[in-house]
């Protein structure tokens, strides 16, 4: 399968995964090396920066992954420039994924503050990666501030509801070309990461549809291969859809 | 994985495929190879029984695959049975997939039809695989008269339109566990295949979503991820459907 | 609006109503009122036929609404056949609704009794108006046996699902024309019995959706005007879908 | 029907329809008529101020219609409130409802300008409606100055493509109460407008899917109809949704 390359850089894998809400270290580990990742996104906020105890680091080995410190936890657009400056100047990356929460109940995100973040974080040299709404006027904003790619929700955080705007995101798919665009949040089982994938998007990210499964493991692996049958599928070309085999033309408005 | 176990013979994948409508017999065995598939189908009216010009046997080696002859083509219990009792003659197999076409434009099945061809071949000894529709009298008559599995359409052949019919399928799943249940037809894509097995099905069975897309040997390997995919997924045990994620119940009547 | 015609019998309302579920015959009365039904179902097999007790006709004036009885309660045709006998002999109806359940837990009709007793009382003169499955196959072998109107199931008897079927029913509408069509079963709330009526159906029949509210009369009343909204949808001719206003073509295979 | 209630004025009709897109004034002024709506949206780019040639306001008459000024055809907060200023000036209204367009291919709003306006207009003493996106964190700054309601997308203006992000806008609905929520934009048809208020939604804004049927004038009618419908149905309380009628449970997570 063709790479996927953001701001540069080639990834093997088209699914990146979090590091949140998992039993312990050594799901942590398992569930990620099941998942083929090779991105893998850690909160700045749950780094362990003087190592004195137990950190995601003692179970995530960063030869082998592509670690992407995130802001999660933060609400303003200051608190996720501070958290991207700090994950920095203790060597963590010079990449970031930013998320700053606008909501508390539905985790959704402050899209303004979003793009005040990345527009301060991209002029001091950071790559980073906005997790954003299927807001396209703002998805653009985050183009032109300098984000390496837009990653839009499927649906709220820790939904698992799955894609919940397909027509939202397939507009967006279609009009936004300049960078990677990234399904991020709300995805629930492995069809609906492959759904994202066949809709043309260049990648997934997940966290509590694998940590949240009974089985974080298995369900890793799951994710891991329905992101490339998805993938493969929209590289395949899918048949098109009609009402009945010998329908005179293809389907019109209907989706099932 | 636990292997799909059928009138006890044990199968290594759970995607079956057909052979039908590819370009040629090169792309044909390309496209099954690719799949993973260890179980497909061969119209016993398209074996050239005499070997005299090139036929489907030259492309699929039988000491690979296993093979199943089915029906396609009959519109009658009659010329069913018939086709069923030449394949056992010819030596490809004492097992079939009953496929009764009842209806022209919509391929739609005749179930009655198919539940009597059933009653008979089993009494003769075959392995019946029966494609119905998604009737769950038919499919518990199909069972009464001895057929080995059921298999129920997603949507009519050779439409793509996926799973139209989520909630009767669902209620078959619940209710159906005497024998495997294969969700044959009507799919097309690979997230189609992913949820079906997500819906608990034991195998699905594909024909035109591989071969009518445009690179239909990758389209073969990415189905062949999605079902395994799908099946890792359900047995992984997704996480819940929340409308928000600080919701305080899971999501009730919704799926989106 | 048009009026509905089945049978040569002119129908003001297109809005069809069962006298099921309902707390006492008082609320029956008042419901059925509201919705401004002309046609109403009544069970054969409650009819009180000595008139000894309170029956369904002391609640519902026969001078100012056509009587359906239906078979419900049925699970053979014979037993259908007699129901309907029986209806016409008290003086009921010579037209009937056949209604023969072939599995006990989902109330799933048994198409092939159906039409046996549909053939049977065709011959004896009778109009019959079968409940079906959404199967083309036996739609059409309703109508070759007589059947005065097809009426395939939105979803299950008492779900409340809504249609679970769109693709099959669209597919039904398109080539059924020969009869009226009528969704009976499976609706749950207003939009369902208008989008019923926007696919083009003829009519809608429906009981547990209005006697299953909180409030039956307050929902019949609702069902009225919803079922009218819908087929003068249908006849003022939507305007496409497009993914955006300015997209270059409608949408192709997205229903949102 | 219980009023509509918006920043302390009655509406009988919980409708607001459009004055764009139509053939000629007559069919204008015919549509609304049939729509029964009270409330009437006049592009105040569109209003012919000095009266000088034909205008909206010919056709439709002011002491029977509540004249809603909107800022359509306005890309930047500035020019909203010059718009709503003029639109008050030259006597139309102290309401208006602020329509800022942030992208051309797609018309999705630009929230941020929106609620820049608002902030702005309400101090001014205006009485704001904003049509804003489905993003619960603009909703509610909206709210938080002073929108005396929320008008949220079911999809991007005149796509018809109906409710595209229905559990988006049910978490909307369930978490915000202050203010009336009205759905704006992208219904298609009656069906999508019965279930903009059975989700529980104060009342739907619509254009196109009037403006752009075949037939407006029965279109309209059917609107009308559906909206009481879809408000009736929420009020009567649907019975809840079952995978087959003599399930232990209702369904959870399945919506068809």
């Amino acid at each position: 399968m063709e790479p996927l390359v953001i701001a540069g850089r080639t990834f093997t894998s088209r699914l990146i995964v979090g590091t949140g809400k998992y039993k312990d270290g050594a799901e942590t580990r398992s569930a990620i090396e099941a998942s083929g990742a090779e991105m893998v996104t850690v909160a700045v906020r749950r780094v362990n920066l003087d190592r004195s105890t137990e950190s995601l680091l003692d179970f995530i080995d960063p030869s082998k992954y592509f670690m992407l410190p995130n802001t999660a936890g933060c609400y303003t657009a200051e608190e996720a420039i501070r958290a991207a400056r700090l994950g920095r100047e203790v060597g963590l990356s010079d990449w970031v994924k930013i998320e700053v929460i606008g909501d508390l109940p539905t985790l959704y995100p402050d899209i303004q503050a979003t793009v005040e973040a990345t527009r301060v974080l991209v002029k001091e040299g950071f790559t980073v990666l906005p997790y954003t709404s299927d807001d396209i006027v703002f998805a653009k904003r985050l183009i032109d501030v300098g984000a390496a790619a837009v990653m839009p929700l499927g649906a709220p955080i820790g939904t698992g509801i799955g894609i919940a705007n397909i027509s939202t995101l397939r507009m967006m798919r279609e009009l936004i070309t300049e960078v990677p665009l990234v399904v991020d949040a709300g995805l629930g089982t492995a069809s609906d990461a492959a759904l994202a994938m066949e809709m043309g998007f260049d990648a997934v990210l997940l966290n509590t549809a694998i940590a949240g499964a009974k089985d974080p493991v298995l369900m890793a692996k799951a994710m891991g291969k329905a992101v490339e049958a998805g993938r493969e599928a929209f590289l395949a070309g899918r048949m098109p859809k009609k009402l009945y085999a010998t329908a005179s033309s293809p389907m019109d408005g209907i989706s099932r």
